[in-house]
């Protein structure tokens, strides 16, 4: 089992309108509203592919209850935790001239001292309940929440014995890091803004050196470069790149990895607990062949098995 | 006592934003939300200004109880009727760069047949428990009301002696004029756009022949124009225009006409039922001064009644 941690939980409107026009008054032709948030996104695609998981973090408000409506709606298992504050809200504005997005991200609630507290001394009994494997915590810290959220919750799943991907960046990707999360996953820019290395190789070596065991690196068109521990480094991408919807790559790219760390894809689960054992040719041409399936569907969250089983085949890798 | 009914209630979103780039995603700085739509603002300025005023209309979902919950917050009484649908949204996007807004109006619910037929049946109980002199009529129909909706209403407040301001445009605004409303307002540009008359006289005269009784144009800087049922005419404006916010300012011009036409307002009220006894010297000049108000106010639905005051004094009338 995988418990998917967001958070700042979000409820992903849609508004298609005609063309955006800047100080015009826009007509909104269609509205759609979806559970969101990254590690809403990871947890969606776990549950497409067949990979029990649970997603939890902060509701709170009208927003909140929405959200969990939706996850009902999409058979999707979740354990939130309140908080007073709203959800926030994304607005996502489609333009039917061009097919432009371009996107609003309410900052969320203002977490407070105690609902923090709640969520940590919450954690463990959802990480035993499940019967976790791995723990994923994924996107950004919602005000009040202290700055080094995720490295408390990594050392948390660590007395558990429980594997933790963090897809994060800034100063949260930077101190989850000192906890020894398993596998930290930034792209390449928010690698190169959070370490101030341009390189995929000399960022991942901070990453490394400040507590990082293994690091991948979402490189979009490139594909996946992950930069292990023992110093190897495998890139994986399609033979030839897709078009389509970038929106939910990365989180369908964790949510492979998280699959593969918890011995559900590719991996001997008997062997895989905490030993550093995952086989990172088949996570790698994985988490490219989930990723590149998000990219065809119109929605963050969303893939089609059938695309990842197809997909996977077009991977070539490269270990150096 | 005026009913105010907004078929379209909305819940007004503002998003402060550095500033709008197409394409781009956007960290909302700050979030503020308000009920709206064009009725509510009207009975928020008749509100603020001491006018005994009642909201009512549809509300739907959980942004309907949030719309709900503002009013009760701002003191405004309202008696709603409910819809399953969701009421709607419009997000109003500010950049801090140039001050400039943007705006994305969702469509509303979709209103059911039996859902209409409860507030028609509902409205004649609500004229009678307020003992309404008014019966304001403003903004869009959200789908599923008959097109007609308005020309409905207007029938049955003058059943009841009850007088009847309709702010609208297009097709509502010209089925609506058959059944006589009192007062029809639409702004210079709507009534271009519904009677196909480029020039107010034309507009106006087309509204008349078609059931008007008295029509008023809003036109903006211009001021107010009262084309009335007797075939005089009279402009009333500031002696120099103001810069500011000019959403709202066309409620606030209703809610003004709304107070006369009940007695609230320059006129005598022991006189003033049904007998088209307004003084329309005294109502263009509030009308003038009060949407002048709201201009000065940076969210709609809001004056200031000093400066409704001292504005009136400002204001230049001009008879033909």
């Amino acid at each position: 089992m995988i418990l998917a941690v967001t958070l700042n939980t979000a409820l992903d409107v849609t508004y298609d309108v005609d063309a955006l026009v800047p100080r015009a008054s826009h007509r909104v032709r269609a509205v759609r509203s979806r559970a969101g948030g990254k590690g809403v996104n990871v947890a969606s695609v776990l549950t497409l592919m067949g990979v029990p998981v649970t997603a939890t973090g902060f509701l709170g408000g009208r927003t909140g209850t929405e959200i969990a409506d939706d996850l009902d709606a999409r058979g999707m298992s979740h354990s939130f935790f309140p908080c007073a504050g709203e959800s926030r809200r994304t607005v996502n504005v489609v333009s039917a001239a061009d097919g432009d997005a371009t996107i609003f991200n309410e900052p969320g609630p203002d977490v407070t001292a105690a609902e923090w507290s709640a969520l940590v001394d919450g954690i463990p009994e959802l990480l035993i309940a499940d019967r976790a494997a791995v723990m994923v915590l994924s996107g950004s810290l919602p005000g009040g929440v202290p700055e080094d959220a995720y490295a408390e919750l990594v050392a948390i799943a660590r007395r558990h014995e429980v594997r933790t991907v963090v897809d994060a960046d800034g100063v949260a990707l930077r101190l989850a890091v000192t906890a020894h999360p398993d596998v930290a996953k930034p792209n390449v820019a928010e690698l190169a803004a959070a370490t101030g290395e341009p390189d995929v190789s000399g960022g991942a070596e901070i990453l490394h050196r400040e507590g990082a065991l293994d690091v991948v690196v979402s490189a979009g068109r490139e594909g996946v470069v992950a930069v292990l521990r023992d110093g190897r480094r495998v890139r994986a991408r399609l033979r030839r790149a897709l078009t389509g919807n970038p929106t939910g790559a990365g989180d369908a790219l964790v949510a492979a990895v998280a699959a593969s760390l918890a011995g559900a894809v590719g991996s001997r689960p008997e062997e895989s607990r905490l030993t550093g054992d995952v086989d990172w040719s088949t996570t790698t041409v994985q988490a490219v062949a989930w990723s590149a399936a998000a990219v065809l569907r119109p929605l963050a969250g969303d893939v089609d098995p059938g695309d990842v089983a197809r997909l996977a085949a077009q991977v070539e890798l490269e270990w150096s």
